[in-house]
Formats: C-alpha cells, structure tokens, sequence
C-alpha cells in the first residue's frame, strides 16, 4: 500500500538527486517516508537518499518496494509547477503507479525490482576531514575545472586550515582555495584525493546552490557529500570512489 | 488595393495561428477583413481565420488575394515587439508586399496563389457535443499525451458530465478528466474520437493558454476548436479529422 | 609587471569587442591602460581597442606584450557576475597570467606573441559622411537584412539627409532609412558602400544595442565604426573593408 501527496518541487528535488546516477532505481516505500540507494553502472558514484513522511502533504506506506524509470517519473514531475500537489498511489495489483495533478493522471507502469541493478552497500569509511561549504562554491569549482580538465582533486591543507579544489591542464590550471572563514565549518585531518570530473559534474548539478553540503574526505578515499532537501525533511548522500592519484 | 497598419502581436498571433499547419497560403484582402483557409498536405487538419478590420489601427482593401510565404512573414513579424505598428502595403503593379515597422521597410515577394494548395471546404458538421475548455488544459493533455503516445481521444462521459482525454501507451497512460465545473461550459453528446496527436501539438501551440476554446466533438468525426484572437475582433477555428480507432 | 583589478563586465565587453573577429590576440600592457589590435584570418575586419587605466579598479604595468586565448579567457570572464572584481596578474617567469575571482585562481598560460598573426596598420582614411547612431539600429538593420541576402549596402543620401541601410535578395528586400532627427548625428557627403553581412553581424554581436555609434563612411571605402565600453574608460573602433558592387 502506498499513498500519498507531496509537493512538485520537492517530488522533482528527490528524483533529479537520483536522477543524475542512474535511470532506473528502486524505492522503498516504508512507513517513515521514501528510501532510495543507488549506484551507477561504472560502480564510481552512489547515492543514499531518504525523504521523509514529513516532506509529504499526506503519506500512507506498508514497507513496499517499486522499481522506477526515472527519467519518465521525471518527466511526469517536471510538468507540475513547483507548488502543485502530485498525488501518488500504487496499484498493487497492476503494479501501476497512478501520479495525478489537477485532474491529469498519469499511469506509470513499474519496473520488476529483481531487474534493477542491485543496490549498493554504502562502505563505513572513517575519513579524517570534514568541510562544510555551500553549494555555489562547489559549483563554481566544478565549472573551472571543467575547462581544463576531466579530474579534480580535493584536499586540506592541515596547517593552514583551508579547504583546496585542484585541476590540472595540460597548460591551464584551476584552484580554489577556501579558508576557515570561507567555510561554515572544518575539521581538518589528513585529507586529499583525486576524483573524475563527470561525476561531480552530475552530483554538483543535483546539489542546490544555497544548500549546505558536508563533505568528508580522505587520503586516496572515496568523498561523502552530504545535504538535506524538502527543507530538512529529506537528506541526500553521495559518495564517489577516487581515481588513482596520476602524480 | 491593400494598406493596412496594425500592431505586431496581432499579426504574430495571426500567423501563427495558421503557420502550425502550412508554409504558404492565400491572404483574402476582404473590405471586412482578412480572410485565410488553408489545409495541411495530408489533408487532415483545416483552419480558418478570420481577422476583422476592427483588430487593425488603419485598414484599406477591396477584395484581392495575394499568395503569401508565411515563414518568411513571420519572420518579419518576430523582428517587432509585441507592441509596435506593422505597416502593409500591397504594391499591385509589382506584387510585393512593403512591410515597414519604425522605418525599417522589407520588400516581400508575393507568390501566386494558384500554385499554392487549395483552399479546403470546411465541411458542414452536426457535432454532438460542446465543451468549452481554457487553452492550458488542452496544453497539459497534449503535453502528457505526448510521453507515451502518437495519438490521444477526445470524448465525453455523457451521464457523468465529464470531458476527457485519453492516450495510451504499451505500458503507460495519461487521462484527464474535466467535471462541469471545471470546464467554463459543456453540451453532452455521445462523442468519443481519436486523433493524432502531431497535428493536436501543432494547433495546440498555436491556442493561446487563456482562451477559452469551444470545442465540437461527435462520434468518429473530426473535432473543431473554435478561439478568439486580437481581442475578440479575429477568430480561428481549427478542425482535425479523426483516426480509426485502434480498439 | 602587470597586476590589475577590473570589474567582471568591464572585462567581458573587452574580450567580446575583440573576440568577435579573431580567436587569439596580442595585449599590449601600456602604462595608461591595455591595447589591442587584431584583423580577422581573411583582412577584412579590424578592431582597435584601448581600455584606460581608469577602467580598472586597480592597475600596474610597465609596457610589456602578451599572446592570449581569447576563447579561453572569454570563458574564465563569462564565469564571473558582472559586479565581482578580477584579479589578473602576470607571471613574467612562467608565461602564465593568474586570474583570480573571490578565491578561485586560474592559471592561463599565454600564447608566444610571435606566432599571433600580425597587428595590423589601421589605414588613415578620409571618409566624406559621419553618422552617429543607436547600436540597437544597426542591430535591427543587419538582423532584417540577414534574412535575404549576405551583403548590405550603407550609405547617405546627400540631399535628402538620410543614411540607409539596404539590402537586397533574390526576391525580397530590406530598406532601413534614418532621417536626421532619427539620428543622433549626422554629417552628410558623398558615401555608399557594399559590405559583407557575416562581418557586419559579428561586429553587431559587440556593440551594446544602447551604445553611440559613429559611422564614418565613404565611396566604396571601407566602414569605420567607433564607440565607447566602460563608461568612456575604454574605446572601440572597428574598420571593415568593403566589398566590390555587384551591381
């Protein structure tokens, strides 16, 4: 059994955060609220999102699990404008969701979960720096790097306390260093790793501009991002394993 | 003889109105008006407008029919702002159009109509059921439609007093379904036909989001929507021949 | 040395003036401020441009020369808000110019200036006509004309005291007339010349659509076309050659 109205912008906020991974996922529909992990087809990027009852006009759930196609769900989300109410309800029978906004309903047929990509333990890492920093500065970082390379690297410079971002070119090179007072907060430690662009490139589309995002690093360790959405209501977790430093 | 100034957003939407569904067409220079049938090559969808001499600022004609390159016209039309006086003059001798908006004058060759497709007959219907429905219901259905279709039906449920619109997918619907209430009218009639959605998209883009189109449907015939433009002093009706249905 | 702060914008509209016409450029770092001289790969279209040092918030430098990408730098620039500052400083040692936006520094590495195609001479020409105009003129002009032909003619018509703009298709064309009082000033003479559209547009793409334009024109000569960036801190003047009459 699952039930329930939740608002477009939140419903769009949580499927473009998995969206960016992969295609296809599965959700648990358990009594607190939505659970969704998932890893892409590389095995590179994971994402652990949960959304709770609380982010939801109404909610009604028995601990079911669909599997979706994102992109379509996402679609159908993208046409609500952000303060519509979307009303889901699963047809166990049928195994159908019915999604309907305003009079329009749509049918969705679900994917059998035994089809979908196993979902992914996420590995208990003890990563020994902890940045928090907004959005936009990840963004900012991301879109430099962008131009004069495919990896990025992210570090803590223990003694100086600053938070560095690093992209090295084959001619140009992009650097963005943040110190204690440009961060909400730090915790240094031993930390610097090189990861693949493309895929902070999608996470970092997903991450709201103005959210806070609690990163954890280590030394060649993969980073956890961390972020709330639906106002605290939901979190999302992304963690990307490291590319073997080529230095 | 042919001299006519009018504002740009009223030449814009007439147009485009018709420019959904042909490239050229004939322009009937009426001393009431303009005048314009067209139907598309596959002669499936129809329209006809009509645009009073009232929509104008200054308007001069005495019955001709010039033959126009409507995506070029609109072109020149786009280069104004919404708000800005269109000036026409037809130049008999030579056949061109003078289009001047702000002292900017483009020469457009007219083309002969007789080697521009007839004009259809819009046929004499007794259609069944009216339904007069805002222009963005229309747009979400078709929207919608459009994720999981190539065409949609179009029908009323004549005891419950409901409109709607159906599209089937291979594995996913859209409906929506439009109560009295939430129509601003409706005549019952058994009427239920199905369409193809292309041609619907294309209209579709051409009825603006608040008009109230009336809307003739029977069973297994062609739909007519009907909508005001240049506030009421223009019309256009639309009419669409149906697909046999499918089931 | 060179060390200097500059208002994103400011930047920006530099680089366009320029980028519009050629892909790499030299810099001349001046005491009073930067100069740049380039012509297209085809010595048709020229730019001159200074920008004072008033223009910057900051700036150092004692006359050296630098080769750039603009492509490059044109995106580094773009990334920034139009108010925040820009930090550019030059490595003599490694060739390299920093650049630096609230704590994100690029690295460029420069081009050798000998293998920039040379500078060119601005020729010293006596243009009969002076017109001074509204850059949002030339924009409507060059974006009507585009549709039916790939050259323009500009001229004067002595007497009568207008400038114009014409274009002529194979079967459409496009007249624009400025009177004087249309003008922002006007200084008749002898002056009609045929340019080539693609360069005309380029150039439009530069030139802010609310910026004083001063044409200068002649017989078959080339098209200067002057005006100011940066609040008058800074100066552009394009010269491009004309084409032969084809009629």
């Amino acid at each position: 059994m699952f039930n329930a109205i939740v608002r477009a912008e939140t419903l769009q906020d949580t499927l473009d955060s998995v969206g960016v991974l992969v295609d296809e996922c599965k959700i648990h529909l358990e009594e607190g609220g939505l659970e969704i992990r998932a890893v892409d087809p590389a095995n590179v990027g994971m994402v652990d999102l949960s959304l709770d009852s609380g982010a939801f006009e109404s909610y009604d759930a028995d601990g079911g699990l669909v599997g979706v196609n994102l992109v379509r769900l996402q679609d159908i989300a993208d046409m609500a404008d952000n303060d519509q109410l979307v009303h889901l309800e699963l047809d166990e029978e049928t195994r159908k969701l019915h999604i309907s906004v305003d009079g329009l309903e749509y049918t969705l047929a679900l994917i059998d979960p035994e089809s979908i990509r196993e979902e992914p333990d996420l590995p208990e890492l003890d990563l020994s720096a902890t940045i928090i920093v907004e959005g936009q500065d990840i963004d900012r970082a991301v879109t430099a790097a962008d131009m004069v390379s495919d990896h990025i690297e992210l570090g803590v410079e223990e003694t100086a306390e600053i938070f560095y971002i690093d992209a090295e070119g084959d001619t140009d090179d992009v650097h963005l260093e943040l110190e204690r007072e440009d961060l909400i907060d730090l915790v240094v430690g031993p930390a610097s790793s090189l990861f693949s662009l493309d895929y902070l490139q999608d996470m970092d589309r997903a991450i709201p501009k103005n959210a806070e995002v609690t990163m954890e690093l280590g030394e060649e360790f993969p980073v956890k991002m961390h972020f709330d959405i639906a106002e605290g209501d939901g979190s999302v977790t992304y963690m990307l394993a490291p590319r073997i430093q080529s230095n």
